[in-house]
């Protein structure tokens, strides 16, 4: 996990390469505390970005979806993709407009993803894929039959090209502008759950699980 | 801005189509409430995603940054883009595995961006930008000089080729699934601000103006 992945030339950070980030470890960690990812794919030349929910296991992402979707039939063919991971953590307000700048970590994954085809790999992939989401809630559930599985598509895609970017902390202003009239400094911004909502036709002696009580995504 | 747009064969909403929103109204409101995007481009073959700022004036969206990025200048080539606005709402929890859910709002736009050229649009479009991400920030900041504008790129993307999709509400389960013994409802999420941290430069007296003590992107 501490290994330092050399940058290929589609992965280097040209822009801000100072925030360029290349160790297994630390992207590892934005993967683990995102859920959403945007994945890219081409199609006649047309770029789709689509977001959907993933999971990590190893060096492998998992993605999944039905198999009629545009996304997966056309991943399924075995195209280059792209999987993006994003989690933005504030507005930076510097005095000047030029160097204003969000904080953020992100990851970006290229590569080429093959569909699961073994039953028992599949049903675990998935069960990753709850519990990466929310840890406890397999267990507690119906689990997916053997129609279900038939109609779910898993793509698997290997953690071999990658990069992540981050940036932190104050603005960074020209000196000259720092005696600027004005405020300056971060907006954090974090993604919250609210108190969970029962569904209309649950039994109203039912509680809410712990798992659902107090979600959070630190890692 | 009541008009309904025809999805053409590449936004249409294929799986799920129920969920398929092609109204410019509704689009535009998720596109007002965003402000981070995830931008699709191809470059030999290879797709990428990048996440950044953008902001919507009328029916363009723009978008900008470094005239160095790999995105903007090949963005700036006039291939094929796609951008894609997600605003993640909440994890629904069926009693099956399978109907497993998230409530979300999300925009896909396909098209070919430009560069803003004229002087008097570029900074336009910043000021849009600036004030799309943070109303009342701009006229409080340093504006741009002419070096920072040259260093700028600013793309304009139309908003021709788009459509939405939209899932909210409680889980749908099968029938027979109502009387599995476990909780069911919906965990809903939302991007919340912090309180402000003042820049470790800034002059104590000068206090937290009101945009950034109570940030909100409700429209």
């Amino acid at each position: 996990m501490s290994e330092t992945h050399a940058p290929t030339a589609r992965t280097r950070v040209v822009r801000e390469a100072h925030r360029g980030v290349y160790e297994r470890a630390a992207a590892y960690q934005i993967l683990d505390e995102g859920f959403i990812c945007h994945v890219g794919f081409t199609v006649d030349e047309q770029p789709f970005v689509i977001p959907t929910a993933y999971g990590r296991s190893g060096d492998n992402l998992y993605i999944h979806g039905s198999a009629a979707s545009r996304m997966l039939r056309n991943l399924d063919k075995g195209i280059p993709m792209c999987i993006t991971v994003t989690l933005l953590e504030g507005l930076v307000l510097a005095r000047s407009i030029f160097n204003h700048s969000m904080n953020y970590r992100s990851v970006v994954v290229l590569g080429t993803a093959v569909a699961v085809q073994d039953v028992k790999e599949k049903l675990e992939a998935l069960k990753l894929l709850s519990e990466h989401i929310l840890p406890g809630r397999w267990a507690e559930s119906r689990q997916p039959n053997e129609r279900e599985l038939k109609q779910t598509l898993v793509m698997r895609l290997p953690i071999e090209e990658f990069s992540a970017k981050v940036r932190q902390g104050p603005p960074i202003d020209d000196e000259d502008d720092y005696a600027f009239p004005t405020w300056a400094g971060v907006i954090p911004l974090e993604m919250v759950p609210g108190a969970a909502i029962d569904d209309p036709r649950l039994d109203p002696n039912r509680p809410v699980p712990a798992y659902a009580r107090a979600y959070s995504r630190k890692r």
